[in-house]
């Protein structure tokens, strides 16, 4: 599907009316809107669009007739109509038209929005149908529908009874999913008297005004209703409030461009960028992100202050970094979003150190299950990969000084694989081999050997010949149960591979190994927020347990087992599991065949059984690239695709060879009349570009088409 | 004021009954539910209470009378009545009797919980008015009013036109407060049909389950609508799903209890603690927190399976620890909650690396104008304290090698202070001495000479001598402008000690010095995720300036500057701040008055103006118990309270004899029927207990009454 991009114009001012309620007097405020436009605007054009209506096609045209009545000049349209006067997810149901899909919906607004826009300046009220959450044609409700054109909102709220309370849920509702609520407007009723509690709570507690108008007078018979009308709408713009709103409209507009103008400048004079090298930036170079869904990020577009004032200042742009690699459910997740609200409003934070809540015991729980190591028994939750993985390495020294009966002084180191890299702490850098991330730097202090071997046959030397360690005692593991380690504890940094990136949920299989250590982040929230889960056998656990409080796992952050990222977690992780198992990616799969070859010599202990190795990138498409005369090698596995570019002149991280190929990337192309582009990240020589868990095969197709163009 | 702690007991099925609207048949609803429990759980006591009601007190009986009439035998309450039929926060306002503050509201609930409780098995249902936003009598909506209850909620929804969206509206209000809402009832209405949309909704979505009733009869007189109702409730409960109702009530009531009383023991199976010795754990030592709330968290009460099955099975805990040293805003703050879901709806997480966001701009540009430092002009972001330090440590590293031209074989280190402690991850526990908590790990390897000077001369030191550190360059300060760093960079830790825990917002006011280096966490995002902001002088900045990516501060998380963190932070300092300007702490800087004698000595560069000293502790408090006979010395600044206990035996981490003044503010005590007990964390012979941001006065004498009694 072509992205949906967020809707920004300098020349339109444009709003989108959502209503606190049914009959809460919408069109009467939209109507009042473009009046007031008109009269303090002369000169600018000011717009109507009903984008979902149902019942018969003269009442649909009564929005736009009542609007054209009262405001002539006004152009208005409705997009999409139903004859059954019913909610348009029933209505669309019934008709003999086909359902349009949220993107169809979406694509047409889009569509209108570039007709009507111009070098002129102008107005375009977008109204709903219903309350903020009555549902569109596909039953999504308006609130997520409508939520990546990401319009700022005028909401009517609701003055009758139980309307203070419809008006702040709807408000709420609208908030969780990132709108910004720019006026709340609403009719004065001296008995209710909701304006006065409303306005307090939306200009005291969100900065948010509002505006109380009077109510339109009783309808009588069509005739006197017009003259009525009339001049309802012509006193109502008289007041002083109307030429107020209009300039605070004007004004939030002028605010939000400018403000997305002069991030990227103001970024680069106050933010300490990581791995960035600022003697090489410049605000050209920072991406002014304004909003995210799904797999795309809404972005500044490049020299917007040259551009023609009609140009959608904004572009879609696929996040094809999937976010440094968190990104699996999509950008603005509502469910994610109300996980994450839930736990903050049910604890906040609560203090983990002898202490549970129900989230953190939940996701402890689920994650054992998940990972399918008998191995495993034990959660120890920390904020990131970099601190999981020195808490990983702090256990398995702690383990093997505790089984060998080594003292203090000698100084154990690990034994790891090269070229890895395992995070930026210090103790977590010092546990990888030297590399450019840390030949620089003035702490650096490499603990360990490193080795190139293939990692199941390091697992298989390590655990099954321990006196090649020089160790002096031998553990028979066959006398003591399959999650005693042997020889040494293996760790796996599943921070980046775990949890469906590479396509199994652990990717621990993909080895036929079981790790007796485990780490997990990134994808662990669905790309929300930080926390790290490393998972250990009892055998582990068990070193550090004693009578002695100096002996035990020293470590802790204050915000350990935080509810909101272990609830955001827990959905994410019941996600990705549901996702697996419905066959989601069977899609994908079947393109990549399983072969026999697959699978390890009969002589190493292998897992039950080793999983299907496939990628959401095409095989097809991989051959095509692999061959590319600018390709070293192409690397596909989940939803990663890795591409090695050659480059005569250097090598590795030093090298720009694929930053050109990502520079054609973000060039992006025009689909269909809407431009969208790739944002991606290199390493040196390598381009690497991800999807995320839900992305769909349309989708991967037009990166693979884009990609290819790219190479050249 | 007393804590409203939450409502649970084991004999007591409580449910509180919620209107996605007003006029959904919330009444008429709970007197079904009050037939159907007495129907199919007969011999079960059946109560129902109204804690507020507005209009004549004859209206106000027809809540109770309606169901005394339709189901004799139900014991029925209004607990505050208000003549004016208008919102509660109206009629209170007009009424004669004093407006019951939300506190009153709520221990009015639990008295008459407490009352109604007994050992036979029981249902409660409790009856909210009007939707759920609907204001109490202060004017605080009942969702925010209700919540330190933590009752589960029966949902009714709205089957009217525009009802889908009032109830999935309603139910996202209850969500991000925290609310279980168990069920979901409405009545059919096979026009507009909410009922198919919603029950999809519902239990596909959130596995919650719903069920539509037939509505009631239409009314005519008084006579035969009795009849008619009658024969309306005998009808609804003798359908099938009237029982299962009932069975699915107590089934989750009994769950929701099993589940908080298996929680101590599954963890203690599953969980890997930080900073714990697990030989001396055990599941009764393990607190189980259901929910927290203001200061409070909600925890099982100690051999719950033992208390009689009317007795409360929660109670309130005040958070001594702060949790771990982040509360500030008081837990499950609706506002930071909204904060945090309104970033996570509008991005999820964005990738910070040469990109900006809103949140992370602002928070930047926020924290630098609070820190009123001008050396400060860079903010770079990590995950928490400890990460935070390690990045400031490395900008020292390089900005002193880069400023003394020092090769890269000579090694630097650290020049800190004795007793610090900055963190766990390995990096910044090697830049702290050895002590408890690095002499036992196979890893430490401390890199530093740490002195026992005032801060204040060590900074004059570093700053005024560079010869002293026998570097061969030294700097002329003033003929570089301020913000150039000399001698050595000052990095200040104020991830503790910042944002307002010890008074002042930037407490290295406290000292008249202005750091090179400032590090900020825990307070920072007011007690609810985990985020981290290195702020750094531009003279530190450029010491990473080149063209060599190499030469960057390769650092970062995946997380880095995640736009929930950064927006819950933003939220969070402009609160503290706000609460600063406007006086918030004026009474407790009264009894702690300025001294001349605090102000540094003339010659030292001090910063514009020393800010006061003062303590929410009292005084007179501080010194009563300083005197006391088991207590070394007391240590009071901000919201801080640092007790030393004597110890003959043992002393610093190792002592015991903070462990049992922790013990007796553990068990509490029983205050005007109630019992509440303060949850507090030591260290060795350091006994430590601060407030919240928010804590009032009258809390902190309680507290106050408790340790002075705890100490003997």
């Amino acid at each position: 599907m072509a992205p949906a991009g967020a809707l920004l114009r300098r020349s339109l001012k444009a709003y989108q009316v959502y209503g606190a309620n049914t009959d809460v007097g919408k069109t009467i405020f939209t109507t009042l809107l473009c009046k007031a436009c008109q009269k303090f605007r002369p000169g600018e054009d000011v717009s109507f669009l009903k984008p979902v209506s149902t019942g018969p096609q003269e009442e649909a045209d009564d929005w736009c007739s009542h609007i054209n009545t009262y405001v002539p000049g006004v152009a208005t349209k409705t997009l999409f109509q139903f004859e059954d006067p019913v909610s348009p997810h029933l209505a669309a149901a019934t008709s003999k038209q086909a359902t349009p899909s949220d993107h169809v919906v979406l694509q047409s607004i889009r569509r209108h929005v570039s007709d009507r826009a111009s070098s002129q300046p102008g107005w375009l009220f977008l109204e709903t149908a219903g309350g903020v959450h009555s549902p569109g044609p596909s039953g999504t409700t308006q609130a997520d529908l409508y939520a990546p054109l990401r319009l700022p909102v005028v909401l009517i709220g609701d003055s009758k009874l139980g309307g203070i309370s419809q008006t702040i849920a709807a408000f709420e509702s609208l908030r969780i999913r990132g709108y910004d609520v720019e006026t709340v407007l609403l009719f004065q009723d001296s008995h209710y008297d909701n304006h006065t509690y409303l306005s307090q709570y939306f200009a005291g507690e969100h900065g948010i005004p509002l505006q109380a108008f009077q109510p339109p007078p009783r309808r009588s018979d069509r005739q006197s209703d017009v003259r009525a009308m009339s001049a309802y709408y012509e006193t109502e713009t008289e007041t002083e409030q109307a030429p107020d709103l209009v300039d605070r409209l004007e004004r939030s507009h002028q605010t939000r461009i400018k403000t997305i103008e002069t991030m990227a400048g103001d970024a680069y004079r106050t933010i300490w960028y990581p791995f960035t090298q600022h003697g090489r930036l410049s605000p050209s170079r920072i991406t002014t992100i304004t909003s995210a869904h799904g797999d795309y990020f809404q972005t500044l577009v490049p020299d917007s202050e040259n551009q023609p004032p009609g140009d959608s200042l904004l572009q879609p742009s696929f996040d094809a970094s999937a976010s440094w690699w968190t990104q699996g459910l999509g950008h603005a997740n509502p469910k994610l979003t109300l996980a994450a609200s839930y736990a903050a409003g049910r604890y906040g934070h609560v203090m983990f150190a002898e202490a549970i809540h129900e989230p953190a015991l939940k996701l402890a729980q689920t994650l054992l299950g998940v990972l399918q190591n008998p191995r495993l028994s034990r959660v120890f939750y920390s904020d990131n990969g970099s601190t999981g993985m020195e808490v990983a390495v702090k256990m398995g020294l702690r383990a093997t000084r505790q089984r060998y009966n080594i003292d203090n002084a000698t100084k154990l180191q690990v034994l790891g694989l090269k070229g890895s890299y395992h995070g930026d702490t210090m103790g977590a850098m010092d546990s990888t081999e030297p590399s450019v991330f840390n030949e620089k730097v003035e702490w650096y202090d490499g603990k360990g050997y490193w080795d190139p071997l293939f990692q199941r046959a390091l697992i298989d030397v390590v655990r099954t010949f321990p006196e090649l360690l020089h160790t002096r005692h031998t553990v028979d593991a066959s006398s003591q149960g399959p999650s005693v380690w042997t020889g040494l504890p293996v760790i796996f940094d599943e921070v980046f591979t775990g949890l469906g990136r590479l396509g199994p949920l652990a990717s621990a299989s993909f080895l036929g190994a079981h790790p007796d250590i485990s780490v997990h982040a990134k994808l662990l929230t669905g790309g929300l927020v930080p926390l790290c889960a490393t998972a250990a056998s009892e055998s582990v656990f068990e070193a550090f347990n004693s009578q002695h409080k100096t002996d035990a796992l020293l470590h802790g952050h204050s915000y350990t087992a935080h509810p909101v990222g272990c609830q955001v977690a827990l959905e994410s992780v019941n996600t990705l599991q549901n996702l697996d198992s419905k066959g989601a990616w069977d899609w994908a799969k079947q393109g990549w065949e399983q072969r026999p070859a697959d699978r390890p010599s009969s002589g190493a202990k292998a897992a039950d059984s080793l999983p299907h190795v496939w990628s959401v990138w095409s095989n097809k498409f991989v051959t095509q690239i692999s061959a590319h005369e600018r390709v070293e090698g192409v690397w596909a596995l989940g939803s990663v695709l890795a591409v090695h570019m050659k480059d005569a002149e250097a090598s590795g991280y030093t090298s720009n060879s694929a930053a050109q190929v990502q520079q054609e990337l973000l060039a992006g192309e025009i689909e269909q009349g809407d431009s969208w582009n790739v944002h991606s990240r290199v390493l040196g020589n390598v381009l690497y570009i991800m999807t995320g868990q839900m992305t769909d095969e349309v989708d991967v197709q037009r990166l693979q088409k884009l990609l290819a163009r790219a190479l050249g």
